[in-house]
């Protein structure tokens, strides 16, 4: 596995332990997901208790909450935004979260269709700095 | 109504009749959506007519078709992909691409809430260099 | 002034009054900010109240908090990070919070410069395909 | 340590001894930086003197120059920079060099949370295409 | 090497051999470079054999046809667009091409300076929001 | 016109007259480009007189001084780098600087067709997470 060493401590189980609010959101993430497995990004935030609260109970409240989007098409849409964004590590973790809840081999490839295609298309518009449309500005 | 002008001429109607290429084009865009309207993004790329078939018939195949994915969570990826990406016409577009395909304001939250979430950890990933789990990196 | 309208709906005042929710982290604003002006932001935010609630929230704690750098450092490295997505409302907005927070011209000019030159450097080390020198990564 | 080949050839010391614009670089930043220490950034850049020389002079004119903003400072906005734009070697290499400047974990966390909220606003913003208020576009 | 693993299965020649659709598209790229060699990004495309054969024609009819740009101009926009889009993959290939194309070490180098300066400039105008001047907006 | 306006002051012909450091750029830009025009970028960056005549002294090294790349390759390229970053003023500025240095209809069209075949692949690699190629890491 290639081994980029991170700018932060990814703490261990056991560091983890020793910090109560750390503990907890590592309990959690672990009762939630019905998993002992706590992935890295996880254990970088450990270092900024609070962001790590914050952040997971945004996931939380996002991701894996009842919603008007089945939670695939969620991660979908998380993985459209970190290809765009170029997040290696984001596109790995949030493809397998996908595969974990169902997506196939024909779902994934309609996915890097459209991912492609906007790519294509958000270059070719921004290139020819194409006006809106008035059509699209309704006024609400 | 911002008033950008395009870096390209942005074909009139008149012109396009008078390019078969071009004009094959524009009638399919019409039959295809059961519209009139022919947006600014295929008046720009009129001036290139093979892109311009290119361009529609990747168009078509992907967020046209019959595929495994609704219509509407093509939309919604293609919008998470051009917000990402900063295309101010593309999220215009898409968005009311996306309402046109029955997309209500709890959906478009939804999608939000997704989009900035994701923007979110994607910049802490990488500010981090968060090394990818090994768990993820399951040979296939 | 540029008229993009936004996708979706601009709160009043009138209709965030009506909304409990909404209403409590507009005053919470006002209050915060010791200023009756709410942007444009929020009110579009408005249209999903957890949303708006966790996204205050979370601003309040990173950027109006006792920290241990100091608000106009914050708004700063906030600028910097918006024009390298290049959200042109998020530039505008975070230079208005750091000329209130005391940014002068040459605070001002010296962002810019690290920001240009940053966003040279970054450019040269990728099309370079730089390797991370081993000195940089020192396990934590 | 992960092995990117880089797309240039890497100078090693005995090479940058052979070219006197080169050497003299590398001699003025091993002097400025009172360290023998030239990171891969300079040995790829070497492949074009001119390039080395400006770059290596605006690096100095902006970062190590007696400035308004204290060093520590514009190293964080540096930071924010390469974080946005993806830059690993740059998040890698500008996270060393601010904790060379005394940046501490809670600076760095503070840091990590404020690039964080604003790729998460960012997001948003474009996503609902928020027009600039009034009250950010007065005229200079 | 550096190992990363895909998001999705890399296809052996032997695999390839047992689709037609795929089979068609390698004995194309063989056909149409001259070289037995199909790099991973074909090897990844083929899960989805419709969008292997539009990138494919795409990618032949827009850098292996005969056009108004030479060959190697049209590979040097291409590594500058996958340097600012950040991809790591695309600009190690691309470079490659490239050079293939006769890219020698002088022309390489001044490439490189002009993609560091837009990255520069870029962010520059971005963080002053520069408006647009009116002799750069001719109708057309 | 679109009226953005500046987060800094656009400096006026009258000015930049006052100010020497400034008016020397200004002096040198119209001799060079044997025009009177002055472009906004060249007045917002007045600001820091610094700032303005390390970038003009770069843009001149790099894009109007004999090279190995054709002056309109050059120009091309720049355009290139500023859509991938979304710089709307950049492209319309560096589209009418190709189109002053002869660029004509059909090789913008070609320059279009690459950048966004580019952008295409670019998201596909990307979300693939392909890896590199033995093949592209010759050690040189």
């Amino acid at each position: 596995m290639e081994r980029h060493l991170a700018t932060v401590r990814l703490w261990s189980d056991a560091e983890a332990e020793a910090v109560p609010a750390v503990k907890a959101v590592f309990d959690d993430i672990r009762a939630t997901r019905k998993s002992d497995f706590v992935n890295n990004f996880w254990r970088g935030l450990a270092n900024d208790a609070p962001l790590l609260e914050r952040t997971w109970e945004s996931l939380k409240a996002v991701m894996a909450s009842d919603g008007v989007l089945d939670p695939l098409t969620r991660e979908m849409i998380y993985i459209a935004v970190s290809t765009a964004n170029g997040c290696s590590y984001c596109v790995h973790s949030h493809t397998a979260a996908a595969r974990a809840r169902g997506m196939n081999e024909a779902q994934h490839a309609e996915l890097l269709a459209v991912i492609g295609l906007a790519g294509q298309t958000n270059h070719l518009v921004t290139a020819m700095q194409i006006p809106v449309d008035e059509a699209f500005l309704v006024e609400r």
